[in-house]
């Protein structure tokens, strides 16, 4: 019985088989080998009803970049694939010894971004920064689409908590995991999952199920029981029977009911009923819970619509960012070195423009520090001029140097994060929080940038047929 | 640095908060720790697009199961909880010591299943059944999505190769890794993703990026170098730059060039001309691949069309399930016991019953071996009778007794649960093997099951406001 869970030490497998194809045959050409390349990983295009992302998977990637390692056992399996048959022996000796040398780039996690804008840029040997793609992309790729979800929760659920209820429905119980960080980067309240809270040091939290209430003969006695085990924390799930009857015997359990929970019906209406028939026997500060297949879409209307609901757990919807379940990150090729010289990579295909070169983004903030603009632009040319009383800040940052981490702890803290993530949704113009109907991204590209851009493009002395085209999703 | 990777060692705490607050309240009543508590585990209704489902996760639900213990660290950050406050020590203590003492029965691997027939049933006492409940939804149904998403694959590919490239936009490597397991077992040929392929056993196959292309300054010497590396594996991505000049140069390569990948553009019409190309230089068992976003409708439109691909690469719509990113499993008390007597559990409401007591799917088989029909039937009331020249064989069995795992291997081995999904699909009739516009469940309601459901509704003295809720997703 095998539980099928990736171990830590067997991540160096955590990838493509073709990039371990190709780097075989980068390691047989000297001058592969000894160049430097630099990949960046970014969203070409954001999902419909997503205005923005929020970056996460930042601590993962690093851990995995910082301790990868193959095993023995890898590489003699690896030797056993009829594909290396013919592969020379000095790769198979390589791999044994092999450790990432690179440096890293990244934003810090909880960073707002929006299309072009690398979250993450890779300067390594070639068969180094090619063997690492898979496991960046699906890291990077899978936190930073639930971190995106949980934030549209957390601007549709305004001030009120909103919690993850989503364990059961994630694709197993690692993206279960993962999704708990992210939604909790995102400003969500807490979660349901134990084994992410206790890992993350987040708030867990939980009600009852329906099989308690079932397992006695009367709700009464169901309410009364959970009570006696629980006096301070108390939240009593209410419409296993009839919702406003339930309500009035939780009510009968008097202040110190915590909370009452809806898990069907007319969320809207039935809050309000419960609001009045908890405020009438003074009840006041007994909370509302609301869940049951929740979206943010569904939140703002409840809330619209004045429902006095104070929680809102959602699950499904959020751990499988049900409406856009992936996100099209990539890995590309930007630069690359011949000796001292530094060659820009761009692709040039119509429409599908992939910028060249190292980039940096420098996010310009009024003087309110509310967003003005994002503009891209080259790694090494200079910020562009702050409006006045504002500032530009630099949003990729050195992680690792060398191999090594260098990443400053709050790029990666889970709690650093949600407070980064928290102040950038504060400081986003209203037509960016809007959750339908939203502007589009606020990035332009820099000078420097342009020009080089402009310049490989008019002096694309290649042929026509050299023109390589773009967008690869796929190994 | 933390990889955030759940070990097995950890997995009783894979679970939401409120299982274990129920627990601790289960363990203070000796009537419900005595009692034998039943729940199954099934699918209320088929997602859209989907005429039935491949079970898939046994195996690492009984691994969670069987080795389900909980560490004194977990012990002790459980009694740091505020909500534990007042919880009795001895329910810690008992902890300490827990160990699953039910029984389980499940469909093996690869069956296919429709509605409200169980997939898995826990018989347990009621606090050891409730722990448990989310992890065996969560591996249970990402499997199953997955797996009832690749069916759909293999029967739109018909007899060609299809091949999972899902790693880099699953919901994480845990969840790429089940993803392999899933497609695997409903019939695809094989995987890009190394570490699922070691651990499964699983073909692992791969081509090369445009990345390798690029890093050459001619594409003839990029072929030539992955054909030297490769000689007998060499399929060469030939759309980088012009893709018929690609299959041109890829063909001088001669009859030892195993294969040309197209990532883009128009796959029928590309396929065709490459296909005349090849064959024009004698190239005839050079084989055409395909990939770049591919469905199982995309791959039944081109196969219908006479595209002359020969493998499927298939990536984010698979592993993601993209049109139907979540399944609804859920895990529902059907029956308890008071001393000797077994009690069903019926949950009443309109429109969403549930049926009681412990259940058998018998599965009606014709004289050809052609699936006629599933009756769900009380599980310890007669088969029903089989067709002339026919069979009847029941889908459930036991997999645990008494906290021992009792699976046969071949109902959970992945080999053995591919073998038996390829034979159920041929079994289908064709109305159930359409991708589109496909015939209901052929499930029905066995006598037994449906006099107790009759005589459950006619006797439900209860009054109305007694009458439970259902389909609750969420905890």
């Amino acid at each position: 019985m095998e539980h099928l869970l990736p171990r830590p030490d067997e991540l160096a497998f955590a990838t493509d088989l073709y990039q371990l194809t190709m780097m075989a045959a980068y390691r047989a050409r000297p001058e592969s080998e000894r160049a430097t390349s630099t990949f960046e990983l970014f969203v070409r295009r954001l999902p419909e009803g997503r205005a923005f992302l929020v970056a996460a998977g930042l601590e993962q990637a690093l851990a995995y970049l910082s301790e990868l390692r193959f095993t023995g056992a890898q590489v003699d399996w690896l030797r056993t694939l009829p594909v290396f048959a013919h592969a020379h022996p000095e790769f198979f000796e390589w791999l044994r010894d092999f450790e990432l040398t690179g440096s890293v780039d990244a934003v810090p996690e909880g960073t707002i971004v929006f299309p072009n804008e690398p979250l993450l840029r890779v300067r390594a040997p070639l068969a180094q920064a090619q063997l690492v793609e898979t496991y960046l992309l699906a890291t990077l790729n899978a936190q930073t689409l639930i971190a995106s979800k949980a934030a549209r929760v957390r601007l549709a659920a305004q001030g009120r908590t909103a919690i993850d209820f989503g364990a059961r429905r994630a694709h197993g119980f690692g993206a279960a995991t993962l999704a708990t960080r992210a939604s909790w980067i995102a400003g969500l309240d807490g979660t349901s999952n134990v084994l992410a809270a206790q890992k993350l040091g987040v708030p867990v939290l939980g009600t009852a199920a329906h099989a308690f209430i079932m397992s006695y003969e009367d709700e009464r006695d169901a309410f009364a029981a959970y009570h006696r085990h629980y006096p301070d924390h108390c939240v009593l799930l209410i419409d296993t029977y009839d919702t406003l009857e339930g309500c009035r015997r939780a009510a009968a359990i008097g202040p110190s009911l915590k909370g009452v929970r809806l898990d069907s019906g007319d969320l809207g209406e039935l809050s309000r009923a419960c609001r009045a028939i908890l405020d009438e026997r003074g009840l006041t500060k007994t909370r509302i819970v609301a869940s049951g297949d929740l979206n943010e879409l569904k939140i703002a209307a409840l809330l619209a619509e004045g429902a006095p609901i104070d929680s809102f757990g959602v699950g499904t919807e959020l751990v499988t960012s049900r409406d856009q379940p992936a996100l099209g990150g990539v890995y590309k090729l930007v630069e690359r070195t011949e000796g001292d010289r530094r060659i820009p990579v761009m692709k040039l295909s119509e429409g599908k423009v992939t910028w060249p070169s190292a980039k940096q983004v420098h996010r310009v903030l009024d003087a309110d520090g509310r967003l003005v603009r994002d503009v891209i632009e080259l790694a090494d040319a200079p910020a562009p001029q702050p409006p006045p009383g504002g500032r530009v800040e630099p949003l990729l940052q050195e992680v690792m140097r060398d191999g090594r981490v260098t990443a400053p702890a709050d790029a990666t803290d889970v709690h650093a994060a949600r407070a980064r993530c928290a102040a950038q949704l504060a400081s986003l113009p209203e037509g960016l929080t809007r959750l339908e109907g939203y502007d589009p991204p606020p990035t332009e590209i820099g000078p420097a940038l342009q020009t080089l851009a402009d310049e490989l493009r008019a002096a694309r002395g290649v042929p026509d047929d050299r023109r390589p085209i773009d967008e690869r999703k796929e190994p």
